[in-house]
């Protein structure tokens, strides 16, 4: 966090690489287009506001650079970001590195501040990026909204911002995925949590796709990556405000307790949960 | 240019990808650094101070990618920057690409300001970094202050700050190489220059190596590149005003014009004087 005149900034970047991070079904703009929207969630999640945007990307070819960064500027377009700069590369394999510029309103929320006996809610829903990306995947045209989910995620920066000013206690973006996402605040704040897997909001068309393929929907939830909703860390009164002011459903799903990292199912433990690697997983 | 509260602020980015800016003689560890210095160079023409950076980078393991991250903090501390973060990943060939946030005590020295009359001036000498590419290209272990000089170049933060407040019309760092570069200066400024190879800062190790490798030095130190000297169009008392709190020795070679770049030796016009592809010309 850096102190510039009256106001408080944070920053933050994101690099994407062809073949680690995505592959051919991805457009380049599509490319550039996620990695601003995966620094705007870093900036939502601190509850700021993603201001300045400097990109920079390389390709085999010119017009792949190019619309790379159309998609680049898109974002910044879509998010409010300026578009201060960069610099375009040849490059054996589309890369595209975004770093921003994001200002506090308020102090900023940090993964280290969970207590026990807080709530653990996230915004929107899980696992809709999990399953546009096993479309992908296998080439199925079909679920256009999981997929459009994947490859231009949203930011919840009104939720970010929320959560904030409301006093939420510890915050994070879904990017891993919430069973290593989780891990992270729980490791920063000294604290364990439970987190109940039904309780999960995973949306219908989500929950059959993952179906038909053949998957469980609650532990791909839990363990894909990429949803880019948050997870919040904050007393009942204030879960219950930010679901007053959420451009998206907040959703309770577990609870900080002093200990370990617990996850349920029907009552019952559920172990091996962990980060998921969702380009080896596939 | 940003103003953020009292203080002006200047952004850059420069993404560095093997096989296109360097090959397998460049250490990581080199690869971070110059990413770094090519940035600091950026803000130091436009007479600013390097404050904040940012840096993402990718090899195919984890190791080359750390080393390079070690080659960027080795710049920050050198140049005085502070690392506010960043990102790695997994990527087939190493790749980096940094951000720079540089402060300015100044107006910035743009490249839009040259009148005809001015003088033009280089800092430190030309020529080196080219020399130093093509012993790193061809394998000979000699010439250590020339391989030096391209791997860890040095920017010219003293010189730009000093240009910027005694009130230097125009200036750029020396990237893309003279030729190319001065061009840029008389694009943007809408005026010409005349410039006389023979007045090229060419130190005596740089004319040795080149001449020893059947090259001419006026040319390679006017095309090449990655000299990261800085370019100065100002008025003769500026000139010599620069040239006493310069870190290095400032060189007249030449003045801005009314129209035409030109190019002279012994008197005569040389033609054909362009920027240099410096990997394609090795």
């Amino acid at each position: 966090m850096l102190r510039l005149g009256d106001a408080l900034w944070v920053a933050a970047a994101d690099m994407l690489v062809s073949g680690r991070h995505f592959k051919e079904w991805a457009s380049p703009e599509d490319v550039g287009y996620k990695a601003v929207a995966a620094n705007v969630s870093d900036v939502a999640a601190m509850g700021g506001v993603p201001r300045f945007v400097l990109a920079s990307g390389g390709a085999d070819d010119a017009e792949t650079t190019l619309r790379c960064m159309d998609g680049v500027l898109e974002a910044c377009e879509e998010f409010g970001a300026y578009p201060l700069g960069g610099d375009t590369t040849g490059a054996a394999a589309l890369t595209v590195d975004v770093s921003i510029l994001g200002q506090l309103a308020h102090a900023p929320v940090l993964r280290s501040g969970a207590h026990p006996g807080d709530l653990l809610a996230v915004t929107g829903e899980l696992g809709a990026s999990t399953a546009g990306l096993l479309a992908l995947e296998s080439g199925d045209a079909g679920p256009e909204r999981l997929i459009h989910k994947h490859l231009r995620p949203g930011p919840r920066l009104v939720a970010g911002r929320a959560a904030a000013r409301l006093g939420a206690h510890a915050m994070i973006d879904l990017s891993d995925g919430l069973a290593s996402d989780v891990r992270h605040v729980c490791e920063r704040s000294g604290v364990g949590c439970r987190i109940d897997l039904d309780l999960l909001p995973i949306a219908g068309d989500t929950r059959e796709y993952l179906r038909s393929a053949g998957r469980d929907p609650e532990v791909l939830a839990a363990t894909g990556g990429e949803d880019y909703e948050l997870l919040v860390a904050a007393s009942e009164e204030v879960v219950e405000a930010l679901a007053a002011e959420s451009e998206v459903p907040v959703t309770v799903i577990g609870e900080v307790t002093g200990e370990g990292v617990v996850f349920l199912r029907g009552g019952e433990r559920v172990d091996d949960l962990s980060g998921w690697d969702h380009f080896a997983g596939v």
